[in-house]
């Protein structure tokens, strides 16, 4: 082979060798089934290359390699054809949110099939470690139920509450803690990534729901959405080209903070007249002059005045801020989730009138509302497809469909109620 | 070598093959001269598909093959090693800005570096034939004048004034035209794809501008970059990670558009209380009942009230659009530029008090504002970022460095003024 290669900078190898195996997996995604042959036919790839990459997937259960089926053809002479697969029951990616009140926890494997899901209600709040380790239990049952090999894992996405930024667990690709990162989740992406082995992303959950309802929910198939949880706190997240959209500091797509009464009053998070002011449960309750949301709700379905006033300003308030987050981002979809916006047309009706007004034609023409649809399985799957999204050979890639039927009913059939 | 592969679906294979020939060009980029069994070693590359790679690239004088230097050490037997160097004379991508007043061209090699730029006023405002020939009679001189070899060009950015759709010429890879894009972009893109034989992406030029500003300018180093022109239109654009972001219509970053005024009048563009109509050159004057620009700077000079109090308004309105924008975006670095960021801080003071009171403290605080640096090379030299960015195979890739000072020389020297 004439004289060594002299490795100037190792990051770079590093990361050719890890995107040639995404090529292999991308090739047997595509094509299905295929020999070794028409494997580096595709990518290229000399026999030492792929040879070294296809062991270690095979001793990962990763792929399978099988003698081909012959048809009717006669078999010919000498090694019978063998044919790589993917495993379809080797997990390749976890996603796990642990939200306020409950666990949740999705699996997919190499194809980018969801194979399993589950999820349980938080015993207590617990410290990260209990909560590392409650989530940990959850994936060994569901493996073990579900038949599913964790051996060839390449990471676990997880979510949870507080402010947005990203962090790797200490075996990921970002060990140190990310300035503004809670340390809350720092230490929970810590011990999954100790116990597991592998690399660990962890972000804002209500930002990887964003991410889920965009690849499997409510703005499948759309490559730009934006996404606003109108709840207890107004939350959102920004979807491009089926990723992620983050910022600088980890705060883009945070609608709730968009200043929507130049006169408002200081927010917690240092603007004035933010939207969450405005259109939130509690600006609600107080703009009504009530203490619990199922009373709202009763005097809003009345037809009380007060209520649907109050209810009505907010709408508005909501569809100028998604004017001017949409005339900055230009979504495909907005996909609207939480309590105020299941209230229905009584909140969607003048929110997207308000839209309409303050936006340009093509801009408004563009955009469709949605509802979320995933509900407390948003998360859990936002934080699978993070996985598959972080890795930078895999930019642009959009997972196509939907969880399978099957999935979706072993999801209901696992979840304690 | 056995079976045929079959072949399912060429697409993703040509996406493979000129994916490797990038991966071979990213090595000798980062690692400088090299021998061909380095660039296999760092590929993972086949002889044959390295050898056809490497073949055409030298064909096409992109790269150069030469003795390696063997510096003290006594001369081995047998051949000598030879070592691929990428063409320093080779053009790999073409930028080109059609502005209102000026034709303006930058050159860059497949090292990304900027090997020639140049530029003259428009002679008159042409046809698209006329424009896209006058640019291609430009580009040749350049060529020629510099030495440059345009055989082994992958691709050409042209940008042009009027809504911003991106569009490729016929050569390219979206040979139809996309809707809404203007019939004049095209028609120039297809004449010059046409000529040169290559792809030709074709955007906004004041988008273009953005991107530039943000990998060779004011923004240079910071991933997200929002852009705003305040000239007689208010025009944007949004970078992220060093690439454009476009959105669903091609309208993101169009900060112009954002509502200031909830009891505005009705914008062109069909949206009321536009940025556009409280903040641009005609909108000052307007406001101030002058009819020149240089009337109006005069009067501000002299402090008088009017003038002075119309473009404190005007930098109010900039601030809380530019507040909404970021709060949904959450860039690093706002870049200005036009007339009326260039009054500096009459205007830039208010503005950006405006903005950090309706910002979070954690956007603001992350935040910078810059004025924009470039002038009138900024789109040129987008445009030219655009072709190395749009490739999805160079997904994320962000390039390095300003022109070097011998090419900010060289744009000097042939900028016909």
């Amino acid at each position: 082979m004439g004289a060594m290669a002299v490795v100037k900078n190792p990051t770079v190898l590093r990361q050719l060798r890890y995107g040639n195996m995404e090529r292999v997996l991308e090739v047997l995604r595509r094509k299905g089934p295929s020999s070794r042959a028409d494997v580096a036919t595709a990518t290229g790839l000399s026999r030492t290359t792929l040879s070294g990459i296809v062991g270690r997937l095979l001793a990962d259960n990763v792929l399978l390699e099988e003698p081909a089926c012959t048809g009717g053809a006669p078999a010919g002479r000498g090694r019978p054809v063998h044919r790589l697969t993917l495993n379809p029951s080797s997990a390749q990616a976890v996603g796990i949110e642990m939200g306020r009140e409950r666990l949740r926890i999705a699996v997919a494997n190499a194809a980018h099939e969801v194979t399993a899901s589950g999820g349980v209600h938080w015993p207590k709040r617990g410290s990260a470690r209990e909560q590392a380790d409650a989530a940990l239990a959850l994936l060994r049952d569901l493996a073990e139920r579900e038949g599913i090999d964790l051996a060839g894992l390449s990471g676990v996405g997880i979510g949870t509450p507080g402010p947005g930024e990203t962090t790797g667990g200490s075996a990921g690709p970002a060990g140190d803690m990310a300035p503004g990162v809670p340390r809350h989740r720092q230490s929970v992406a810590d011990r999954v990534a100790e116990s597991l082995g592998v690399p660990v992303l962890a972000d804002n959950n209500t930002r990887l729901a964003a991410l889920g309802e965009a690849i499997w929910g409510a703005a499948r198939g759309a490559g730009d959405a934006l996404h606003v949880t109108l709840s207890y706190g107004v939350g959102g997240g920004l979807v491009a080209q089926g990723r992620l959209f983050r910022g600088a500091q980890g705060a883009a797509g945070e609608i709730g903070h968009i200043s929507v009464d130049a006169e408002g009053a200081r927010c917690w998070c240092g603007g004035h007249g933010c939207l969450e002011q405005a259109a939130s449960v509690p600006a609600l309750l107080r703009a009504a002059g009530r203490r619990s949301w199922s009373r709202f709700t009763e005097a809003l379905a009345a037809g009380e005045e007060r209520e649907c006033a109050a209810l009505e300003r907010a709408a508005r308030a909501v569809g100028r801020a998604l004017a001017a987050a949409c005339s900055t981002a230009n979504p495909q979809r907005v996909v609207l989730g939480g309590e105020v916006a299941e209230l229905g047309p009584l909140f969607l009706d003048p929110a997207e009138a308000a839209f309409r007004r303050y936006t340009a034609a093509r801009v408004n023409r563009g955009v469709r509302f949605v509802p979320a649809v995933l509900a407390d399985k948003a998360g859990a799957l936002g934080a699978l497809a993070l996985v598959f999204h972080e890795s930078p050979l895999l930019a642009g890639y959009a997972m196509r469909g939907a969880p399978a039927p099957g999935v979706a009913d072993a999801a209901s059939a696992t979840a304690a109620s």
